[in-house]
This record gives structure tokens, C-alpha cells and sequence, in this order.
């Protein structure tokens, strides 16, 4: 399953190494605690969106290309887990949905 | 500000009101409660990124595709803030993130 909270991780640390900040300034800038941004960043805590709201504004980047960002990320992810699973099952190979719910399922159980 | 919960909650209950489903019939599928899922719908919880596939998966759509219609709707929101502003202050019109930035602060303020 792909984890949204993990790629807007990833594309808010990319944005901010892509500026060569540090977590510090960063946070600062977007009044709020290095611990909270690291955690965001690495998709261990869902960033609440008025929080969301003041780190893109602290890294100078509208929400909504972030968030097209993200969305672009998660399209290749889901196209490419139709394409890598094994192709005994055609539906499934079709129907990714099928497989993020069996994934989910496994989550759920645990 | 353009809260993104709001933006998700109002795109997700779209999406299930074009196909005619009940809040009932979607907190089923997606296994989430009906008061959860409604008050996502409103805007007044965020939904976790596991609740947030959970749900997509319910209404049959991908997640990217959902990210995609709440950027596009944020986007249009940015542009406006941006256009309707008072153009008094030709920097903070080229800078829509400066004006919400200061609402932002209006809101840390109350």
C-alpha cells in the first residue's frame, strides 16, 4: 500500500534538500518543533493540514503543487504495482485496488 | 488558509455522491465508522493515510486520482486569494504565501 503520510514525506525533504535547508530552519520558519518536521519528513506522523499549510509556506512552495507532487509520486507507484505484480490473476493485474485492499488486509490483521 | 482536510472532505463526499452511496454503504466498504467517515467528509478530521487508501479503495478511486482533483481545487483557491486581493500591495499579490502566512497568523493568534 502506498502510505500518503510517506510521500509527502519524502517530497517535502527532497523540496528542502533541493534548497540546501537544514531541519532547523526550516522548522523555525514554519514555527514548528525540528522533532515534528523530522518526524513528518521520514512519514512516522501525519502532518495535520493547517501544519502541512505552514511548511510549504516555509519552503515557499504552494500546497497545491506539492500536492501534485505527491499525487504524481503515488501514480507511478500504483501503475507500477500493476505492472510488477505476477500475472496469474488478470483481475488483479487490472484492478490494482483489489491488491492495495488484500494489502490492506494484511495490515489490518496484524 | 485552504485547509486540506476540508478540500479531501469535500472531494471524497463528491465522489460518493456522484456514484449515490450513503455514508452508510462507503464506512462499511472502506471499514471505517459512519461518524468517522462523515466528519472526514466535513472537514473536521483529518484521515489518517490508512483510512484515506481505505476509503479511495471503497469508492473505487485511486488515491492519486483523488490528490489530483484536491490539488486542482486548491490550486483554483490559491489563484483566487491571489486575483481578488486588493492590489494596494503589488508584492503580496505576486506572493499569494505572504497573505497566507498572515492568515495564518490571524489563526495562531485566536
Amino acid at each position: 500500500m502506498v502510505l500518503l503520510r510517506r510521500v509527502i514525506g519524502d517530497t517535502l525533504r527532497a523540496q528542502r534538500l533541493a534548497q540546501r535547508r537544514t531541519l532547523r530552519e526550516v522548522s523555525t520558519a514554519a514555527r514548528v518543533s525540528l522533532g515534528y518536521l523530522s518526524e513528518v519528513e521520514r512519514g512516522q506522523k501525519e502532518a495535520s493540514s493547517e501544519l502541512l499549510s505552514s511548511i510549504c509556506d516555509a519552503l515557499g512552495v504552494q500546497l497545491s503543487e506539492m500536492l501534485r507532487d505527491v499525487s504524481d509520486t503515488i501514480a507511478i507507484a500504483e501503475s507500477s504495482m500493476g505492472v510488477l505484480e505476477p500475472v496469474g490473476d488478470l483481475e488483479m493485474v487490472s484492478e490494482p485496488r483489489a491488491r492495495v485492499r488484500a494489502a490492506h488486509d494484511v495490515v489490518a490483521a496484524a
